[in-house]
């Protein structure tokens, strides 16, 4: 397995994106790395580390896409920059997955304009994969595609049924509507009309709406909603998380008592921040695309960007991308794109 | 200022409900009641409470529409219910403002049908106030209207601030829209359409786009956004809450150290808890409507209860109807119902 290793994204790059590649080396021998930005940059971070040279090499890139630049005129202009050449790299099939912690909405037009759709998918969809009280669950769109058509939530529910299949190692993954009620009939246009496809659609696990204050319930293995509400409900989770322990923090630390109770309960405080932390669960695939690729948090550490390489390792040796076409071509859809 | 109170309405009527009138009532010289539902089942709880007789009257409604009922069906048969008698008061002029912990549907189904509309209100919405780090927000719509257009959004943010500027007395309320982006630009069909709309307005104070994350950061006073957006976003909140609490709770109590730690940080606990907790801020109005409506939680206890009782002559005195009655035929809006 070779993977395209964007060297210049995230808010920590370089050095925690190579220190995260030297991580996930050690523990894994199956792969090699071809990273890409400043070569003399990479190579005074390399320096650093002891590693197998024959297992990486450099992609000589210049230019570097920012996290505020307009992703598909950035895609477009700049032709040297990490991200453009990593994805060449798996466009033109010299690796296998494309790992990046840079600029989403770049790796998102780049991925579809370079490396491209699996023929039959309409729309690539983003899909992280959050803790819940039992088991991770993958929520798709979760901000691809602002507005969608039934038919794209159609393939959102294939695709993530390949891949917490085939990587998370689910059987027969319960897929569940994101809906703002739980029987059927509740909705927006998009979700009722959503509702009768997948109930209809052979393949997937459909077990019916899922209202969000259940999305932790740990009672489905994969959300489809529009890229729209699914980031609404990112955010909100993680604000909501923040915020909490924010003013349970204040409130803590407001009585001598409570302060000492928060000293001696720290052990459970951050056993709780693990369970709930993206950096375990690594990144979100862009699921889709015709070769992996995978969006690794902005705010990646060493630790959060090794993760997204075993997901990496996952998602390319369970051949989503295989599966995900297979079952594209085994359920067209009856709606051509104008 | 005369209240019609639906004593049947949530998981704890008639009792909760009544007690809760009380509360209020002590507290509130300024306001009588009157109760509908089953008139013996009301007198034997009002038995129970000592109160100045005058106040309270009762309206026998010998139906109940339970939660599950379908809203418009139920509206529309049920004419003997709690719920359709008591907004028929306020329809006629009998009382001021409709307080229920009942079936959401059926109070929206029946207020736009029965209280009916203020002129050249498109939509009416239901409007939760939420805490944040300082002070509380506004999430408007969140379940009335599950599609939208722009020209609702923007009559959202007239109605979101004719309330916080007279019932939370905040001078020049700052209104946010929900969207995928913080920047110009960003966002699905129907937000983009609606920030050009917002930054157009008179007589709103704009402040942009609010990712969900900031949501609580009390940087807004009123977030606009569609209601089957902001029903995701109230249900998240809502899941988020109580899963963090469950998951920490096991956490810490699964080390003797820690479970002492738990035991000391109680008090904090339950503050914290008091600070998020929705019976703080009574209930969810429904703005729009002629007249006052308080959309009471199902689960309200009596102290719930008599906090959206607060609520309402807050709503009543402040005159929120007729401000909102002005603010829309201030803007009307550049399109007609088809």
């Amino acid at each position: 397995m070779i993977f395209a290793i964007d060297a210049f994204g995230g808010d920590n790059a370089p050095s925690a994106v190579i220190e995260g590649c030297m991580l996930a080396m050690q523990k894994n021998p199956d792969f090699s790395i071809i990273l890409t930005g400043d070569e003399s940059t990479i190579r005074d971070e390399l320096i650093k580390h002891t590693y197998d040279s024959a297992r990486v090499s450099i992609v000589h890139a210049p230019d570097v896409i920012d996290c505020n630049e307009q992703p598909t005129i950035a895609v477009r202009r700049k032709k040297e920059s990490s991200i453009v050449k990593a994805l060449r790299l798996v466009a033109d099939g010299h690796a296998d997955c494309f790992i990046s912690a840079g600029n989403t909405g770049a790796m998102l037009a780049g991925a579809t304009l370079i490396v491209k759709r699996i023929p039959g998918v309409k729309r690539p969809a983003l899909a992280p994969i959050l803790p819940t009280l039992q088991g991770p669950v993958m929520l798709i769109d979760c901000g691809a595609n602002a507005d969608c058509r039934p038919e794209y939530l159609k393939q959102f529910a294939y695709m993530g049924t390949a891949y917490m299949k085939n990587v998370i190692e689910i059987e027969n993954p319960r897929v569940g509507l994101i809906n703002n009620g739980s029987e059927e009939g509740k909705g927006n246009e998009l979700t009722k009309a959503s509702y009768s496809l997948l109930k209809e659609s052979d393949g997937i696990n459909f077990i019916g709406n899922c209202e969000p204050r259940d999305i932790m319930s740990g009672d489905y293995d994969v959300l489809v909603c529009d890229g729209f509400v699914g980031n609404a409900i990112l955010k909100t989770l993680e604000g909501t998380f923040f915020t909490l322990l924010k003013m349970l923090k204040t409130e803590l630390m407001s009585g001598t008592v409570s302060k000492l109770g928060a000293v001696m309960s720290k052990g459970a405080f951050k056993t709780l921040k693990s369970r709930l932390d993206y950096k375990e669960y690594g990144g979100a695939p862009l699921l889709g695309i015709n070769g992996g690729i995978i969006k690794a948090h902005g705010s990646s550490d060493a630790k959060a960007f090794a993760s997204a390489i075993d997901q990496a390792i996952k998602l390319v040796s369970g051949d989503v991308t295989g599966k995900i076409a297979s079952a594209i071509a085994a359920n067209p859809i009856d709606w051509e794109e104008l």
